[in-house]
């Protein structure tokens, strides 16, 4: 059966991409591949709206996750991390297995931190730097990084700010600079649009130096000691790195405003269509890039995600304790309007069938806007 | 921009089927390929529901309409030929280059031949042989071809009885034997999800005793030297055969009876919906393939497609006489539910921004025949 891919990670890898992907491999210590190499980090670069370096590492999103840890964070160190989700509570676990003390600020599921509490933790704890997401992937909220970037840039600019934005980096308009961010990371498995495999990180020249003088203990996910080798230094994914090239000019060829411009619009089409079809957005500051939705009372969301699945229309479940209560829509990389529209009509058959009748509500909804686009 | 293919041909190839052809060029003289090109003929014969043997030409789907002029006709034999459309004029050009006389069978475009209208020609002109398309492609007539076939075989065993099912064979439920069809040909870019390259066609043991009697000019779409031949009288496409294996193999996979049944939702939910939003169906016998549809009065087709067209969506324009006035939508091979909610949806986007807003209707009629597939 043809599949629809409405997943938060994988996305769907555009033909360009593979193809790209299907080339010759070429040995990674050539002057080709080294070239093919530095270009993705330059072109990266503009992505992330950086002036930074940008690391690449052969490994899951969590790679770069940890990588953020491990290089800059010592024993007892104290370092402040936002859970409201699972991702967030990820952070915490590295800060701790790399010997340092996470001050958690916890937030209840769906919710999102402000910039005060940011600050109030950061008055009480000193903390030498924060962990945070930019969109918690297990709820779909999207903190205000903006804001607490600048806070943070003006009044303690000698904490180190990290931010995973894996579901963010590509589709949201994350100004890293203007913002503070000393380390922005993100997977290639997401509005990159590439198969997993690639962990890409931005880091600041303060975050470099923090590293430089770090002992904590480390030999993979090394940031100076990948940033300063040539083409990777260990055995670079080549194919991968191959199919960013593919993504990243897809992107600056889309142009990274209409990329943004986009994510706008699908993740209003799909938000504003859930909502009048009487349907409650789980996050209470919806990301752009996946709309997380509060099953209806009575109805588990694995019975909708089934019924969506036997139209070849794959959405996600929620996660841990939100397994079975939310389900969560994606529509970050190679979505476009058409795409929401498919998504939302195939919802309102599976509702339909559980015996919520809003057949065509939604779908009008998300058609109105993208009259729009 | 991501595409979303609703033409009539060339229709979207699966990527199973784009990595079969992948697989690395086998020589066509070896044990390997004839025994692939072997296994194509024989479960082709499944498709075609036909104990016939199944002719494979390196060609356009108009090889096989020459073939099937060429091998059966000879100098003043009298063809009776359908004309409902561009395709049943190729018919008539085809008889006249070969030598014969087309006798023609003319109906406005949109309407379709009825059984009483076959026979008083048939019982006023004798003729050899007779040429209609099951579905004319460029008006989306479907013709009674059943009703004709049975009336032909009862009483008129003598007439070679071709049929062109190049949008029909794979997604229409053809009986060639039982309906007595002699010669039914199709192309591998329609229901067969593949390239173009390929044409085919089922030829009855009468059409073949023809074909080895006949004396016209032919070398290339000479049936019996290519039925004759072991894998292929000339250089066989190879890279097609595969993808038609893998193909077919999905077809039977998925069970013929479901693919059919998944044909006639598609087209029932794309003919409902255009109704429901006050537009006009083209063809007075709409087919299970493709939906023509007349562009509301003032509006020149090509403003819809190309507005659809800046959302990726690619339908086609009316041809010849047509164009300008109908749009098609096509709905056979590696298409289901979810594309034809797109496409609606995209539609009524496109006739919003042309003033006529009709936004959810169809989507809507498209949801509702949806929830019981």
């Amino acid at each position: 059966m043809k599949k629809y891919l409405m997943t938060p990670g994988p996305t769907p890898v555009p033909e360009q991409i593979a193809l790209a992907m299907a080339a010759p491999i070429i040995h990674h210590r050539t002057k080709e591949y080294i070239q093919l190499h530095e270009q993705a980090r330059e072109n990266l670069k503009k992505i992330f709206q950086t002036k930074n370096d940008i690391v690449i590492f052969s490994s899951s999103g969590t790679g770069a996750m940890e990588a953020s840890v491990s290089n800059i964070l010592s024993d007892n160190d104290k370092a402040l991390v936002v859970e409201a989700g699972k991702f967030g509570e990820r952070f915490s676990q590295l800060v701790n297995s790399f010997g340092a003390e996470a001050v958690v600020l916890k937030k209840e599921y769906g919710e999102f931190v402000s910039p005060d509490e940011i600050e109030e933790y950061v008055k009480k704890y000193s903390p030498k730097a924060i962990y945070m997401q930019a969109c918690e992937t297990s709820t779909g909220v999207y903190h205000p990084i903006d804001e607490i970037g600048k806070i943070l840039k003006e009044k303690y600019p000698e904490i180190v700010f990290v931010v995973d934005g894996i579901t963010a980096v590509g589709c949201i308009d994350i100004k890293t600079d203007e913002w503070g961010i000393d380390i922005l990371l993100t997977g290639s498995q997401k509005a990159f649009m590439l198969p997993p495999g690639l962990a890409i990180a931005s880091v600041s020249e303060k975050a470099k130096e923090i590293a430089s003088q770090n002992k904590n203990k480390r030999y993979y996910f090394d940031i100076l000691g990948e940033l300063n080798a040539q083409a990777g230094h260990f055995t670079p994914p080549v194919t991968l790195i191959l199919g960013l090239n593919a993504a990243v000019n897809m992107m600056l060829e889309e142009g990274l405003e209409n990329v943004f411009r986009r994510h706008q619009f699908l993740a209003k089409a799909t938000q504003e269509a859930v909502k009048v079809m009487g349907l409650e957005l789980f996050a209470k500051r919806p990301s752009l890039s996946l709309t997380a939705v509060k099953s209806p009372q009575g109805i588990d969301s694995k019975q909708i995600i089934d019924i969506m699945d036997s139209f070849g229309v794959s959405i996600s479940n929620g996660q841990g304790s939100m397994k079975g209560k939310i389900f969560r829509i994606a529509h970050l990389g190679y979505f476009y309007p058409p795409d929401i529209i498919l998504t939302i009509g195939t919802l309102e058959i599976s509702l339909k069938k559980l015996g919520i009748d809003k057949l065509g509500v939604g779908t009008k909804k998300a058609l109105e806007i993208f009259v729009e686009y």
